[in-house]
């Protein structure tokens, strides 16, 4: 089978691999589609990070370089290994795509799995991965979806888990005004989050391509250009005076997380939800002074049910954020390259890796 | 009567000045002690800040220099202003000492009036101060104490208060495992709060004298020198390798607050109750990766009852953080050279304006 496998930085190839089979335990899924992450092209760029080398594997699992890329996928139930009863083949489902050392506790109460020691990705740190036409994933890990729910919809469930899970410890509730800073994928799809919930979101955002596109979409109520307008300023204005009731820092901009400081009111919450390559030269000062509350966000634990029950009861309509379907063969030229060269109309963009549903040329 | 007069910068006066009365609303305290706190060192050094200048009132109140000093006092009732009937003659009492426009939602529900618009304090901002023999407050913010409660320690709620609601927000509960950093009043009474919560306590501490007082005074069940030994590593060796459940910085060292951060569990929470004077160099991919809550945490809001009660009832035993009972005479010969040198030994050095209750010399 066709699969894109990470050698190294810079070097994704795409190659004919052995299929894999359900050991016991296991499930066989058809990949339908896969979405391409910033972690990829982080992988991609400056990798190294969570994939492993050929000589040294990152994770505890043992595998080396190459291994299969891709962990926001959905598919089809294509076999299941010895001991699964509670799936069919033909189901369709997707992936919570978790590496976790035996006898880590990932039952229904576990709050901290995804914080444990040696945690890793399928798609990244080895286990096969969604840019391929097969894989075999524990039954942990899978989650049947309703058939209603279009599968290259379904592949969006993975970052709208990410999103959801920032948006839960953020303790937003319906009625609550939120910011985010920056309206790329993640900051999108927890306006997405929100407004289901109830709140009312406003994102600032330089591009105005990208703000179209959130109040098109129906991640924000208002969308503010910070090279325009005192984003803390309209935010007060907006709330009586008051200031917003939480905020989302998705850029790593200090800027950002300044004016979202700015913006909060006393007690606030602050969810830090992006990846920052340097420390932030962060003003304490005020987090004591309006005591507000930053929490840091990654990943998501035991949210997969609550994300898909929103998905299937249609409050959240994943359609808009796709704005392509390309070949696996296209991944570096349609995918990769297309958002790292930050094309401003780009959200998600998903590969399929039997061909099937791509777009037309 | 006799007061501490806040002029300006090193500009503090004991002088003579007219006895207040109580206004309607308002009771008339006889000061019994009254303890300096780091908020007043800094005025002296590097004020004004909460207080006003002679031309520029800072408060709305619009009170100018000179102001009487002192916010931690404890007193007893001397004469009862029109209209308050649930107090009399005699009773002990301490002082929550705000300034608040009129207005404010002061009510039991309330969290957040401690954070509203123009707040000041007593003894800062205006409205008299407890170095001095009398003052009058009103009613709202008088807090009836019971008779056994000796003085000098009920001139400690204060502070004990600002201690419990950080620990309030960091929402420690018995069995928890705390980090302190900083054995100063505020590391010191936090872990005394903290312990009578059946949260174990390591404070880690430079001074030897200070980690000793940390032990002697109860306020910590382990006390580490972090230049003698790995903090962050001896917490995990505490804890079975978990670490600890929350942390509170009470130094704005960042090298403190790193060492905090890595002695956190993933999920811990982390409560600045320490006033930075600078930004901090912060580590938000840390944040991040642990999904750490960084929570700031300033005054108290509706919290004296709750404090009382626990001094009330014994759990907390303040007399081991008093280290010195002065006239306000030797206010700063004796009180602020004392504290401002940093004298190890130092905790709370309390001032009797009535010349009662000093200490032999
Ligand atoms: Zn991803
Ligand atoms: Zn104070």
């Amino acid at each position: 089978m066709r699969a894109a496998r990470y050698y190294g930085n810079k070097d994704i190839r795409i190659e004919e691999i052995d299929e894999p089979t359900a050991g016991a335990g296991e499930v066989l899924i058809d990949v339908a589609f896969c979405g391409i992450c910033g972690t990829d092209l982080h992988e991609y760029l400056d990798g190294p990070i969570f994939c492993p080398t050929p000589d040294t594997p990152t994770s505890w699992t043992g595998e080396t370089a190459p291994v299969t890329l891709g962990h926001e996928f959905s598919g089809v139930v294509a076999a299941l290994g010895e001991g699964i009863t509670d799936l069919e083949v033909g189901d369709t489902v997707v992936v919570e795509p978790y590496i976790l050392k035996d006898g880590t506790d990932t039952g229904p109460d576990s709050t901290d799995y995804h914080l444990s020691e040696g945690m890793n990705f399928i798609g990244l740190g080895g286990g096969g991965g969604g840019l391929a036409e097969k894989l075999a994933v524990r039954r942990r890990w899978v989650h049947k979806i309703d058939p209603s729910i279009p599968l290259d919809q379904a592949a969006l469930i993975e970052p709208l888990a990410v999103a959801y899970h920032g948006v839960q410890r953020s303790g937003a509730k319906a009625g609550d005004i939120a910011v985010i800073g920056g309206a790329g994928p993640i900051g999108l799809l927890t306006g997405a989050v929100l407004r289901a919930l109830g709140v009312t979101v406003v994102i600032s955002e330089l591009s105005s391509l990208r703000r179209q596109k959130a109040l098109d979409s129906g991640a924000a109520d208002h969308a503010l250009d910070p090279a325009a307008v005192d984003v803390a300023q309209e935010v007060h204005d907006l709330t009586g005076g008051k200031g917003a009731d939480i905020a989302f820092e998705a850029t790593s901009v200090q800027a950002v997380l300044d004016t979202l400081m700015d913006a909060l009111r006393p007690t606030g919450v602050l969810l830090n939800i992006s990846i920052w390559g340097h420390r932030s030269d962060f003003d304490m000062h005020k987090l004591v002074m309006k005591e507000i509350d930053l929490r840091g966000s990654i990943g998501y634990v035991n949210n997969h049910p609550a994300v898909i029950e929103l998905v299937e009861s249609g409050k959240i309509d994943l359609a808009p954020f796709i704005t392509g379907r390309i070949q696996l063969e296209d991944l570096i030229d349609k995918g990769f390259d297309t958002l790292i060269h930050r094309n401003e109309t780009a959200v998600k963009i998903l590969v399929s890796p039997s061909g099937k549903g791509v777009d037309p040329a």
